[in-house]
């Protein structure tokens, strides 16, 4: 199928189990269609372990990634050792240009964005507990601290873990139609927060 | 630690990835101060891969599989299978007695256990898109259409997908204390349901 869009995860060790699959199942809905198809890739193909310990699959190294349409960038503690390699981040810096449609980052996933100099003079926002880690990692960021997420040309950042899922089916509404970022939710059983400037935990992570 | 619960998810081939992450986030924040640790198990100790495609490690093939004090039981495509599926329905029913705490069960994952005897004479819930289906393998339930998850003593089933969080987050609650819920929420960034009987997806699925 020409059309159809391949997405590609990151994963490293101790990423953030929900930054990772809320996200892909949203996609995985429209993977049913034959829309999309999902991949998951890591520094080395094979078993990463999540931050709260589960282990998923790499299905390829990052050398050996096929082209990807959508980056997945997760969060998690795992970002705070990533953010100074430099294998991951000089893929990020080779591979976002070539995706065609968006690169969305999920909560500490965007100080990996911000580190590869991918968000230089772009708005972005990040999770709420982490956010002066963040900012911290990109001094050249607009960072937009209240915000569900945030959409800056083909970068799509953010806020913490859950918030992806409503990033996700905004982003499969641009890419595809409303109804069916709609009927995805509803499949979900989940209820879809469609407003990026909706954020309650800005708030309650200033205490 | 002495005190320490051990939460293990079940999977099989076709899981519902949200099923068992969003469950598993939740439980992996708790994880984080030490008051349980969580594992994976499946027929086979492995590479299992999910309804959507991506692939996750069971740690323990089910008949190495540690005591449990949490099992969680995953919805997905899979469960069409594996609801004839002798070695894993005699697992849940050696495994539930000695569960102390609860049984709990997303999505069509209820089918699960109603095939396994489990659910008889007790109410349950399941997800709205596939009831038809899920009724049909437990006609001795007493099956609750609306309901975002339903508590019977030690058994817990909560409707589709996403409903699995706030499941989840009630469960915690109780064996912990509300406040340490609604940190876990927070930290999520997650707007928690909290009342077991708001479904509004019980009311779109009929349509």
């Amino acid at each position: 199928m020409d059309s159809q869009r391949t997405v590609g995860a990151l994963l490293f060790e101790g990423f953030e189990l929900l930054d990772v699959f809320g996200p892909l199942e949203a996609w995985g809905m429209l993977a049913m269609s034959g829309a999309c198809r999902i991949v998951t890739t890591a520094e080395r193909a094979g078993s990463v372990a999540s931050a709260q310990g589960p282990k998923a699959i790499a299905d390829h190294a990052l050398a050996e990634c096929p082209k990807l349409d959508v980056i997945l960038v997760p969060g998690g503690v795992g970002t705070r050792r990533e953010s100074n390699n430099p294998v991951l981040l000089d893929w990020l810096r080779q591979r976002s240009p070539t995706a065609e449609i968006v690169v969305t980052s999920v909560c500490t996933g965007a100080a990996l964005l911000a580190r590869a100099g991918l968000l230089d003079g772009r708005q972005a926002t990040s999770n709420k507990r982490a956010f002066p880690w963040v900012v911290e990692q990109g001094p050249r960021v607009q960072w937009i601290r209240q915000a569900r997420w945030v959409e800056d040309d083909r970068f799509v950042t953010s806020s913490g873990v859950s918030a992806g899922i409503d990033m996700t089916l905004a982003v499969i509404a641009k890419l595809t139609s409303i109804e069916t970022a709609e009927k995805i939710a509803v499949r979900m059983e989940y209820v879809w927060h469609r407003d990026s400037s909706w954020d309650p935990f800005a708030k309650v992570h200033e205490l």
